[in-house]
Formats: C-alpha cells, sequence, structure tokens
C-alpha cells in the first residue's frame, strides 16, 4: 500500500509546511503589534515574516520563481493571519511569550522543510543542513530588522542551534533509511525541544 | 494605427520606470549627505536606493540577471543622480522635505512598474500586488537600514498602505480593459495622492 | 607553456578566492567574539560574512545555485575558520584590529574576484565594477547588521572607495591585456594599500 505511506507522508510534510507559514506569519502580526503599525502594516510583516525564510531558500537554490510566486495561495494564508491577529491583538499582546512560542513551532517546522528541500535539490546533507537553518532563522532575523528590534540572534537563547539541531537530526534520520514523515517528526521535535526549553 | 498606441505606452512606462530610478537614487543621495559621507558613498547610496527595489522583484520574480546587468545604463543614471546631488547638496540638504516628496514620487512609479512587471511574468493579479508593493518600499527600507535609520516602515505614515492602492488600482483596472498609459497614470495617481497627503 | 602560465593564473585566482571566505570568516567569527555568542553563533557569523558578498553576486548575475551549494567545501572552510576562531578568541578577542586588518584583505581580495566573476558572466566592465564593489562590501555589511553595529558605510573611512579601486584597477589592467594574474595583484594592492592606509 505504498499509496497509503506517500499519503501519510505528504499529510505530515503539507502540515509542517503549512504550520510553519501560519506560526511565522502570526509572529510578524504580533510584532507589527508591538509597533502599534495599521493593518496593512500587519500584513506586511505577516507576509515577510511568514514566507521570508522560504524565499531565501529559494532564491540561494536557485528554484525560482519563488515558491509563493508559483503558488500564490501561500501570500492568501498569510494575509488572512494577519487580519485575524489584527482583530485579536488586543486580546493577544500583551502575551510576548505567545510570539515566542509561535517562533518556536515555526523554527522547528522549517528547520525539517528548508533540509528536505535542500536535500532535494542537490543531495548534498550539508546543503541540505545550511538550508535547514537558513529557511529557519531568516523569516525570524528579517522581522527584527525591519522592526529594528534587537537580533534575535544576538539573544542568549538558544536559536540558531535548535535550528540546526532540527535539520541534522532530520537528515541523519534520513540518510539511516528512517521513514521521511518520521525523520520530520524527529528533526521537528530535536528543534522544539531545545527552543522550546529554553523558553 | 497602433503604433502610435503603442509609442504612447511605452513612453508613459518608460517614463515611469527612469522616473523612479532617478527620484529613489536622489533621495539615496540625500540620505548620504544627512550622514556626511563621501562622493563614493553618495554613488552607493544612490544605486542600492535606486535599483533596489527592481533587483529584489527580478530575483524573486527568477528574471535573472536582475534587469541592471542587463541595461548598465541604469547604474549610470544612478551614478549621474548621485553627483548631481553631491555637488548641490549643500543647497538641498537642509530641505529633508524633499528626500519625502522624492520617494512619494519613486513609490507611486515603482508600485506601477512593478506590479506591470508581476503581471506580465506570472499573470496573477495577486502576484502583481505584491511585486508591486516590494518593487515600491524595498528601495526606500535597504537606504533605511543601510544608513542606520529607523525604517520608514514604523513611522506613523501611510507608506505600504500608499504602495498597495498604487499597485491595486493598476491591476484592477488593467483587469478591466484599461488601456496600459491609463491603468499605470491611475495607479501613479493613487499611489502619490495618498503618500502625498501624508507628508 | 600555455599550462604553467594558466596553473600560475588559476593558482593566484583560487587563492584570492580562498584567502577571501577564511579572512571574512574570521572577521565574522571575531564579530560573534565580541557579542559573546555560543559557538553556533560564531559558525553562523563566518559563515553569514565569508560567503555572504560572493552570495549576492551570484543571485544578481543569475549564476544559480549559488557558488557555495554547488561546492560546499566553502562552508567548510567558514566552519573551520570559526571553530578555530571560537578556541582561540580569549587570545584574539582585544585585538579589534586584527578584524579590520582581515576585513581589508578580505575587501581587497573579493573586489578583485568579484569584478573578475562579472567580466566573465556579461562582458561589461561597468558591471563588473559594480559587481566587484557588491561582493567586497556585503559581507561585511551584512555582518554589521546581524551584529546591531553600526554599519561600517556609515564610518568615516575608506571602505567602498577601497572596493571600488581594486575592482576598477583590476578592470582596468585587464582591459589593457595585462595578464590575468597580474591584472589580479595590481586590483589587490590597490584595494589593500587604500583600505589599510585608512587604519
Amino acid at each position: 500500500m505504498p499509496n497509503v505511506s506517500a499519503n501519510k507522508e505528504s499529510g505530515v510534510l503539507t502540515l509542517l509546511d503549512y504550520a510553519g507559514v501560519v506560526v511565522f506569519a502570526a509572529a510578524g502580526a504580533l510584532a507589527a503589534s508591538r509597533k502599534q503599525l495599521d493593518i496593512i502594516g500587519f500584513l506586511f510583516f505577516s507576509a515577510v515574516t511568514g514566507v521570508g525564510g522560504g524565499t531565501l531558500r529559494d532564491l540561494i537554490l536557485g528554484r525560482l520563481p519563488v515558491f509563493w510566486v508559483k503558488e500564490p495561495i501561500y501570500i492568501l494564508v498569510c494575509v488572512a493571519t494577519g487580519i485575524l491577529v489584527f482583530f485579536t491583538a488586543h486580546f493577544v499582546e500583551w502575551r510576548y511569550k505567545l510570539l515566542l512560542w509561535l517562533d518556536a513551532i515555526g523554527l522547528a517546522a522549517y528547520s525539517v522543510m528548508g533540509a528536505l528541500i535542500g536535500l532535494e535539490t542537490t543531495g548534498s546533507p550539508i546543503i541540505a543542513i545550511v538550508t535547514g537553518m537558513l529557511t529557519a532563522t531568516c523569516g525570524g532575523v528579517l522581522r527584527d530588522i525591519l522592526a529594528d528590534e534587537p537580533s534575535v540572534l544576538l539573544r542568549p537563547e538558544i536559536y540558531i542551534t535548535a535550528a540546526l539541531a532540527g535539520a541534522s537530526a532530520f537528515v541523519l534520520c534520513h540518510a539511516q533509511g528512517v521513514p521521511l514523515y518520521l525523520s520530520a517528526a524527529v528533526g521537528f521535535a530535536a528543534a522544539f525541544a531545545l527552543r522550546g526549553g529554553a523558553l
């Protein structure tokens, strides 16, 4: 029953992919909320944070046009997330912790998705680990630079290390013949445990 | 007489394109002036601000090499603008308003040009609006980041919204069958009125 | 004996290329040291600073995937450099001058390599000078932005000018028929003398 397996794998990966976009978009919108921007500012920060890491990944790998140009649904997901956060921000805003936890989920999801796409495109485990790290960290870094906040890279917290752990765990499991969706789950868990534990 | 129409359209669009480069280059040079950089610093900020937005647009759409590599005249236009501003900066510098008005013209011109090129490349109105916004705002954002100034994104002014309005108005008119140069004029006017009104 | 010449040229250029990566990676690691980051932070800053300029160059020229995806050895060189600096930083850290001198060597090496690759890809001397400047300056600019330090662009020092001088000297010599390795040496010397003299 290979189809079942394929569907399960595909389902896990699609879930990871959209989870990454949605939680990063929400974290971006919360940053816009902290800066008291208008709704268009919310949508801009949602989109930049939501698709920023994957955009850099696609540029570096030469997968052009970038993924959200091929599938504009990603932009619509960011816009919908931004609108949702805009109208609930009075409820959410004081929970800065929420931004950090959403960011942790996005970091874990993207460290795996970035590594997977790097591996599919180049076949090189080294490049896969690098693209995993880049995809996972760049959305948050871009958000911090645009919001004129101290970069998350410089805080005394486990951030890049968590992305490295997630990407490396995924690549190692995959190289050992572990099924794709299980490798993805191990990578996600490794990154999330490290990052979440540091919050 | 389709040639007449084609010439008129082409003329309007070429005008918009060079207007965007020149005014953004001048705004970049004025930022260099405020930072008291030397002439090479002026040229660097002219070029980054003048072609930065269009460069990101081309990267994302996969139109490589980017436009100014194909047509180096754009770089020469930025250099000429930077030199002109360098030698007149003592006259212009105290007029910070001038930088903002130049930026408003560039924003309006690029919101239309970015949307047009996004539409031509992908056929998707959503992507056209996004590339219009990106092209219009990224030159100024890059300039602010490199000049270590608070990003224009965070000021309580209509900035991204004006870019969104210009790109959307252009895409909507174009979808309704309005002639290209008229759609471009409507988009330009929408963005410029909103941004100019906020100054 | 064209092979001898080819080997000599190739040797000089390979040397310049790796020299640029190693010294920029070391300068990036020293920046991480000043920010008291952990070892993964060192490696991240090593890699971003070491390959950042060349990455932007490849993106703009459409040479995709970028060079270090094709040859992951560049990433390993950055990682090795970052580890070396991490374990010797207690010895090196108080020598901020060292960072500046390493940066000057990298600037000189990359102004030539960036111009050479721009020339090979496009045939345009103007574009070659621009890609030389971009390649030479962007690693350091990225490092400063990510480390939340005032950009080297804004310091009252000869920086962009040195990159311009190196790229221009190389392109001019090459256009006059000067052998490649000699043109490269002249360009390197021009950039290094200007930048080093300003320290």
